[in-house]
C-alpha cells in the first residue's frame, strides 16, 4: 500500500483552506493538515467592514458556508476529512527534513509535523508607521475578527470621532461603515488624494461623493504624532504636517499591507523586492516541496510583465488552487494577475483594472486617453444611474491599457470587461466591436465602454482633440486666456456653468460663429462633451484651428464652479 | 471646391439615425438626408415594452436625447445638419444613375434624391404567421410606437385577456409587460420551451418563474386559428393544435422577425439565404456604392463563421458605425457578432451568447458542460441573489463555446465576460484564471463564472463526471433501477427533497457508507452539487464504481419534486 501523502499547509484564512479544499478533492487518501495562528478559519476577510457597519450581523456569517455551516475544526474534519489546527503557531520550516515545528498557543507544547508538500498562505500583515504615539490605546487595525469586535465595541461604548489614516481601499470602505454608525469620521492621506491607484480628478470626483456623506478629507497631509491628554494612555488628538491637529477617539491606521513572509525567509526561501515569498508560475517557492498562495507572495502582473505585491482575497483563492493542483501532482500555470480592483463607497461604487495614466506616463507609455460619463443603461429607464467611464490606451497602436469606472450604476461590469480586454491584450477597436449584451435594463444600446472606447479612438486617430479637465482648471487658475465654450442648453445652463464660460447651444452655434474669437483657443464641452465635441467639428470646419474638447465635459469637473472667478 | 458628398439613408431608427450621425462626425460639408417611412426618427424599439407597463411614462422619453431633446426633424437640422425625412417611402434605388425614388406619404408626392453613398437601414418587420384568421381585428404585433398606443389602447378600454404567440424575447418582455398591467396572459410556443436558444432545462426554470408570477405557458402546441364571435370581426378565441381553445380580449403576434430587403432586393443587390441584405466586412453591398446596416443585413457570426440573421439595437448601432466610417472614404471592418442577448422577466434576468449546448451538438461538438448556481455576492450580503450560469465548452481543448445565465441576481455581467472569452476565442481554464474585480457589494472571491469554469474543466479532466437534470429525470421516468442520494443538511432534507432519494449528510457519509448500495448506479446532489461532488469523491476512493454528480443540484432541477413517485 502506498503511504498516503502528507500535506501541510500553514494559514488558515483565505488562501490555506482553499488549498486544502482542493487538495482533498483530488486525493481522498492524503493526509492535510492546515495551521492556523488565530482563532478562527476561513473568514471572509473583505467581510469585516460590513459585519462593522452592522449589514452583516454576525461575525459568524463571515465564517459559515453558504448553508450556514461554520468552518471551523469539525466541519474540516466531518466534511472535508482535514485536520485544522487553530491557536497553533507553525515556528520554523526544516526544508532539510521537510517537517515544520509548530506551537500551541493555548498549552504552550511543541512539536514537530511532517509533510511531503507544504503550502504557505500567511498572509500579510497591516503595514504600522513608525509616528510617534502609535502605541497609544485605541489606535487599531483592521485584520482579524478580534480587530472588528475591538472596533465595534470602542463604537457601541460612545467612541464619536475617528481618524483614518491612510485613503486606500479598506480605510475608505471603513470610512462608509463608521459614518453609517453615525461616527464623524475624518480622513488623512499623506498624497494629493484618495484612492490612490486613481487619476486624480477621477479620485476627487469619488472625494466628493465622500464628502457629501459626510467624511472630511485631509488629502497632501502626514500624521506627525499621535497625542493623549495627560494622564491618560488613549489617543485624544491627531497631529498632522500642517500644525493642525484633529480631535479622536479612537484611530484607524490603513496605510496598507505588508506579506506575511517571516516564515519563508528564515527558511531561506527566495523573497521578491516588495517582501512577498518569490513563486514561479507552479505557485512554487525556490523550494519544489514549498508551495505559496494569497496575499504572503508576490505576483507576476500579465500586462506589464513584472511582479508586484497586490493583496487581494480573490487573488489568494484563485492562486491556492493553482498551488494545491501543483502540490498533489498535477501541472497548471498561473497566468498572473492585471490588479483589478473594486469597492462600493456609500452610493458609489469603484472599480479598475490595468495601469492609472500616471502609471503609465510613469512607465513611458505614450497615451491616450477618453473620459465618458453617462447613465448606465438608456436614460428612459427609471433604474438608470451615471457612471463614469476612463479608458487609457497606447497612443500609437490602440492597445488597451487599463479602465477607471466610477459612480452610482454599474461599475463592476464594465472593468470586468475591460480585465477580459487586458488578459487578451485587445485594441480601443476591437473592444468598441464586441457583441456584448443589450437590453434596455441593463445597458445602453451602445455599452458605455464601447461609446469610451470609441472616443478614445477618434482621439486617437486625431479626429477629436481632448483636453482634461486637470489641464483645464490649470489654465484657469494660471489666468492663459481661453475661450470656454459651453454648449448645453438653457435650463442645463441656468442650473450652473463655469465661471467666464460662454453660453451657445448647439443648435444655434452654426447661426452664431461670429461670437466666437478665432484667436483664442476655444475649449468646447457639455455635461458630457459627446455634443462638445460635435461643436468643436463645426468649429473646425469653420476655419477655427485652436479647438479641443473638455474630457468628459462637466460631469467629469471634480472642481468648484466658480474657479478661477 | 469640392462638390459636397451625398449621402442618403433610408431607414431612420436606428441604423440609420446613427450612420447618419457618425457620417456628419466625418464630414462637416456632405449633404445628408434621412428617408423614413413611420412617423417618428431614432426611437429605443427595446423600450417599447417598458412604455407599455407604464415604467416609461410618455413615448417621447423614447424618442429624446439624454439631455431631453425630440429626435425629430427640427433636432437633425439644427443640432446635425441633417434632413430628415418622415411619412417618406423609398419606392425604387436607381443604381446605375445613383438616385432613390422617394414618395411624400402624406402628399403623395414623388421626387428623386441624387447619392454619391446610400445606407440602408430598413430595418426588420414582424413575421406573420398565415393562421387562418390572423386579419381579424385585435390581432396586433409590436413594430412602431404606433403598435404601442393601440395595445394600451386596448389595456385602457378593459381588455383582460391576453394571448401572446410565440415564446421569444419580445413575446416574454410583452408577458411581463401586460402582467405588470393586470392582464390574464397565456403565452403560446409551438416547441418545447420558451426562450428557444436556451437548453431546455434553463428554459423550464424561466417558465418556472413566469408561472409564479402568473403567466399561462402552453408549449409544444401550435396556434391553428383565430375565431371571432358571430357578427363580430374582433378576435375572441385562440384555437390550439390539441382541440383547446383560449379567450383572448386580443393577441399579441411575437413569433420573430423577418429583414426588410424588398428594396435591396429588387434593385439587384446580393440577398443571403435568410433574406437578409449581404454585406462584407465594411458592412458594403454588392454595389460598393451602397451599404446596409441593423436588422435588414445578414451578419458574420464570429464564432460558427457562418452568416446569420440576429436583429439586436446594439448590433444595429455598432454596424451603422462602422457602415458610415467605409461610406465617407474611411476604413473599419466589422468583425461580426456571437448573438448575445439579455432580458428581464419580472425578478429573472436571462442572458447568453454564443452558442447552447443543444445548439453546440447539432453542429457536431463534442462538448462539455457545467451547471452552477450561487449567490452572485457572498451569502453575507444582504443584496446577494442567486443566479444559474451554465457554461459549455469542446471537450478535447476546453474552447469555450457558449454560456446561460439566469436568475435574479446580475447576469449581465457574466454574460458580457464570456462575450469577451468568445471574442477571443479562450478556454475554459484561461477563463478561470482572469483577474475579476471582488469586493463583497459586487461578487463572490471566485466569480460564479470562474466557478463554472473550473467545474466544467473538472468535468473535461475527468475529475468529476456529471450527468444533467435532464437525464436524471429521464431515468426516473423510465424507472431506471438509480439510488438517489441527497447529501444536503437536515433542515435542507426536510424543506423538501426528491421522491425515492436517500439522505446522508455530508458529514455522516464517511461514516455510512455501508447504507449505499455498491451495484447501482449513484446520483449525488445536494442544494448545488458543490458537496454532491465531494461525496461522490468520497464514494469513488471507497470502491463504488458508479458515481454521477447532478449538474446543478436541486437548484438546478427544474421538475417537480414528486416526479416517479
Amino acid at each position: 500500500m502506498i503511504e498516503p501523502k502528507k500535506i501541510v499547509i500553514i494559514g488558515g484564512v483565505a488562501a490555506g483552506p482553499k488549498a486544502a479544499a482542493k487538495c482533498r478533492r483530488l486525493d481522498q487518501t492524503a493526509e492535510i493538515t492546515i495551521v492556523e495562528k488565530g482563532y478562527n478559519f476561513s473568514y471572509a476577510g473583505c467581510g469585516m467592514p460590513y459585519y462593522i457597519s452592522g449589514q452583516v450581523s454576525n461575525a459568524y456569517e463571515l465564517m459559515e458556508t453558504a448553508t450556514g455551516e461554520i468552518r471551523g475544526a469539525e466541519y474540516f474534519k466531518n466534511v472535508k476529512a482535514i485536520t485544522a489546527l487553530n491557536r497553533t503557531e507553525a515556528l520554523t520550516i526544516d526544508r532539510e527534513n521537510k517537517k515544520i515545528r509548530i506551537k500551541n498557543l493555548e498549552t504552550e507544547t511543541e512539536c514537530d509535523l511532517e509533510y511531503d508538500k507544504l503550502i504557505l498562505g500567511t498572509g500579510a500583515n497591516p503595514a504600522v508607521p513608525p509616528i510617534e504615539g502609535i502605541k497609544l490605546l485605541n489606535i487599531h487595525t483592521l485584520h482579524s475578527i478580534e480587530d472588528c469586535e475591538a472596533l465595534k465595541n470602542l463604537i457601541d461604548t460612545g467612541a464619536k470621532n475617528v481618524v483614518i489614516v491612510g485613503g486606500g481601499l479598506i480605510g475608505m470602505e471603513m470610512a462608509e461603515a463608521f459614518r453609517i454608525k453615525g461616527l464623524n469620521v475624518t480622513i488623512v492621506e499623506m498624497l494629493p488624494h484618495i484612492l490612490t491607484y486613481l487619476d486624480f480628478s477621477m479620485a476627487k470626483l469619488v472625494e466628493n461623493h465622500l464628502k457629501e456623506k459626510g467624511c472630511k478629507i485631509l488629502t497632501s497631509l502626514k500624521v506627525v504624532s499621535f497625542g493623549h491628554e495627560d494622564g491618560s494612555i488613549k489617543v485624544s488628538r491627531v497631529n498632522l504636517s500642517d500644525g493642525s491637529s484633529i480631535q479622536a477617539d479612537f484611530v484607524l491606521v490603513a496605510s496598507g499591507v505588508r506579506p506575511n513572509s517571516f516564515l519563508a525567509k528564515e527558511a531561506g526561501l527566495e523573497i521578491g523586492s516588495y517582501g512577498g515569498i518569490t513563486v514561479n508560475e507552479y505557485m512554487q517557492t525556490s523550494d519544489p516541496n514549498i508551495y505559496a498562495a494569497g496575499d504572503c507572495v508576490e505576483y507576476y502582473n500579465r500586462q506589464t510583465k513584472k511582479n508586484v505585491f497586490a493583496p487581494f482575497g480573490s487573488t489568494a483563492n484563485r492562486s491556492a488552487r493553482i498551488a494545491a493542483i501543483n502540490a498533489m501532482g498535477g501541472e497548471a500555470k498561473f497566468p498572473g494577475i492585471l490588479i483589478t480592483s473594486i469597492c462600493k463607497l456609500f452610493d458609489y461604487n469603484i472599480g479598475m483594472t490595468g495601469l492609472s495614466e500616471r502609471e503609465a506616463k510613469k512607465m513611458g507609455y505614450d497615451i491616450v486617453s477618453s473620459v465618458c460619463p453617462a447613465p448606465d443603461k438608456p436614460h428612459f429607464m427609471q433604474n438608470s444611474k451615471p457612471i463614469i467611464v476612463k479608458v487609457i490606451a497606447e497612443k500609437s497602436t490602440g492597445k488597451l491599457i487599463g479602465i477607471q469606472v466610477i459612480g452610482l450604476g454599474d461599475v463592476s461590469k464594465r472593468v470586468d470587461i475591460m480585465a477580459m480586454a487586458l488578459t487578451n491584450e485587445m485594441t480601443a477597436f476591437e473592444l468598441a466591436n464586441v457583441d456584448l449584451a443589450y437590453a434596455p435594463p441593463f445597458s445602453p444600446a451602445m455599452d458605455n465602454i464601447i461609446t469610451a472606447a470609441n472616443v478614445l479612438e477618434n482621439k486617437r486617430q486625431g479626429i477629436m482633440d481632448g483636453i482634461s479637465v486637470e489641464e483645464v482648471y490649470e489654465k484657469i487658475e494660471n489666468g492663459e486666456d481661453i475661450f470656454l465654450l459651453d454648449i448645453r442648453g438653457d435650463e442645463e445652463w441656468e442650473w450652473r456653468h463655469l465661471a467666464n464660460s460662454t453660453h451657445i447651444p448647439i443648435g444655434e452655434l452654426r447661426n452664431r460663429l461670429d461670437e466666437i474669437p478665432k484667436d483664442k483657443e476655444i475649449i468646447a464641452y457639455c455635461k458630457i462633451s459627446l455634443r462638445g465635441y460635435e461643436a468643436a467639428l463645426i468649429l473646425e470646419a469653420n476655419g477655427f484651428e485652436n479647438v479641443k474638447v473638455m474630457d468628459g465635459g462637466l460631469l467629469a469637473w471634480p472642481y468648484k464652479y466658480e474657479t478661477g472667478k
